[in-house]
């Protein structure tokens, strides 16, 4: 899909032009980075969606260390771009946990890149329909539950990490590039590993958001900041998580 | 060993009789869980290191929603001892983090029990020697660094995850029970997803404690606690991590 068809396909959804320019970001994104179930194919789904491009998320509550969003209707994606610029933009101190409604919110490594490039160091859970079974079998249990976590370089290119807990992607699924048996909790013998990182980040969010797909996330302004450009000398050149 | 031989042992290094008590529950909770690495035969090995018994970890400062211990050359398992102590009692509310630059800090999923048992989620990693190789070999540039989630349940057990990110235990590794070209990421041809986890928690860890070892802990008192006994009853029976 060009850029162009891109973006109007999103506007003829009734997006404004920051909500599109937000939503064409993030699926451009995904896709320049083999991504494909959160690119341009995310487009197609949400036109078979019930969409209201006027919802505005909002900041319902703000604590101690601790915001609570309400997506309000809005997409999750458009919840996460207003937490991260929120935060980019407030530097966090010295730390704050954000919870909201958020769904779906894509790739997740995309916003915790966001924090990183602004100089935080962020860790993103979010939740999502069930499809993954427990390693003994029967009906899926929980979803895919990726964990994202973002390190600032202050030398250099960060490190994103992103992973999910599945061994293939959903994505992947409705797009026939992998089978739907094979959705299932990453780590074949250890794939109770993977099952219970899963439940256990599922059950996190739950008991911020209740029955609701959402979002954890914490952000700090970090003390040391030498980690990510460390281990990249000491890793001497191997691929670290994020690297293109 | 016996229970009274292994206090024993442990007040001839100094400890006095609450911190003995302390060591002796994380010591003996290990080995009936079958996690020896972190069993009894942690005894021995405390009799192999220079320890001061005498040493109190401290709460160095306390800011909105964030909380920095200080382990003053306590041991690890004695400054979560005091963490979770003081959280049970204190009901975060929001929701707190908390650092330290704690180790050793056994297996994780004790502490996060512990929280549960009190009614709170919480979520623990920590950072330990570089023991993970990347997946396409080299040099160990990770710890193991486990995360382990506790899911307070008020009717019934809680759910306490804890996975380390290795494919064996690098306890099994000293006592002979694994090899050591053995103790890699877990995830066979996914192992670059384990690899990732450890990365992200072990720089997200580093960003508050700097090039010690360390733990990052976010507790909270949920305002939804049903995620535990409803996945129960959606597994049937099948057994859910923590479970004996």
């Amino acid at each position: 899909m060009r850029p162009e068809d891109a973006r109007t396909r999103l506007a003829a959804l009734g997006f404004g032009t920051a909500d599109v320019e937000t939503l064409f970001a993030h699926f451009d994104d995904a896709e320049r980075r083999g991504k494909l179930g959160h690119g341009h194919a995310r487009i197609e789904w949400l036109e078979a969606q019930e969409l209201d491009p006027a919802a505005r998320p909002v900041k319902a509550s703000a604590l101690p260390g601790f915001d609570r969003w309400e997506s309000r209707g809005a997409l999750g994606y458009l919840v996460l771009a207003e937490i991260c610029a929120e935060l980019s933009e407030a530097g966090p101190w010295p730390v704050r946990v954000v919870v909201a409604d958020a769904f779906p919110t894509g790739h997740l490594g995309y916003w915790v890149r966001w924090l990183a490039e602004a100089g935080l160091v962020a860790a993103l859970t979010a939740s999502s329909p069930a499809r993954l079974p427990h390693p003994d079998g029967g009906e899926p249990l929980v979803g895919t539950t990726p964990l994202a976590i973002g390190l600032p370089n202050p030398e250099g290119e960060p490190i994103v990490v992103d992973v999910s807990m599945g061994a293939v992607t959903y994505g992947d699924v409705i797009r026939g590039a992998a089978q739907p048996e094979q959705l299932v909790p990453f780590g074949g013998e250890q794939a109770h590993k993977a099952f219970a990182l899963a439940v256990g980040l599922e059950g996190l969010i739950s008991s911020f958001v209740g029955d609701t797909h959402g979002i954890v996330l914490v952000a700090a302004k970090p003390e040391f900041s030498h980690f990510a450009a460390e281990l990249r000398e000491r890793a001497g050149g191997l691929r670290l998580p994020g690297d293109a």
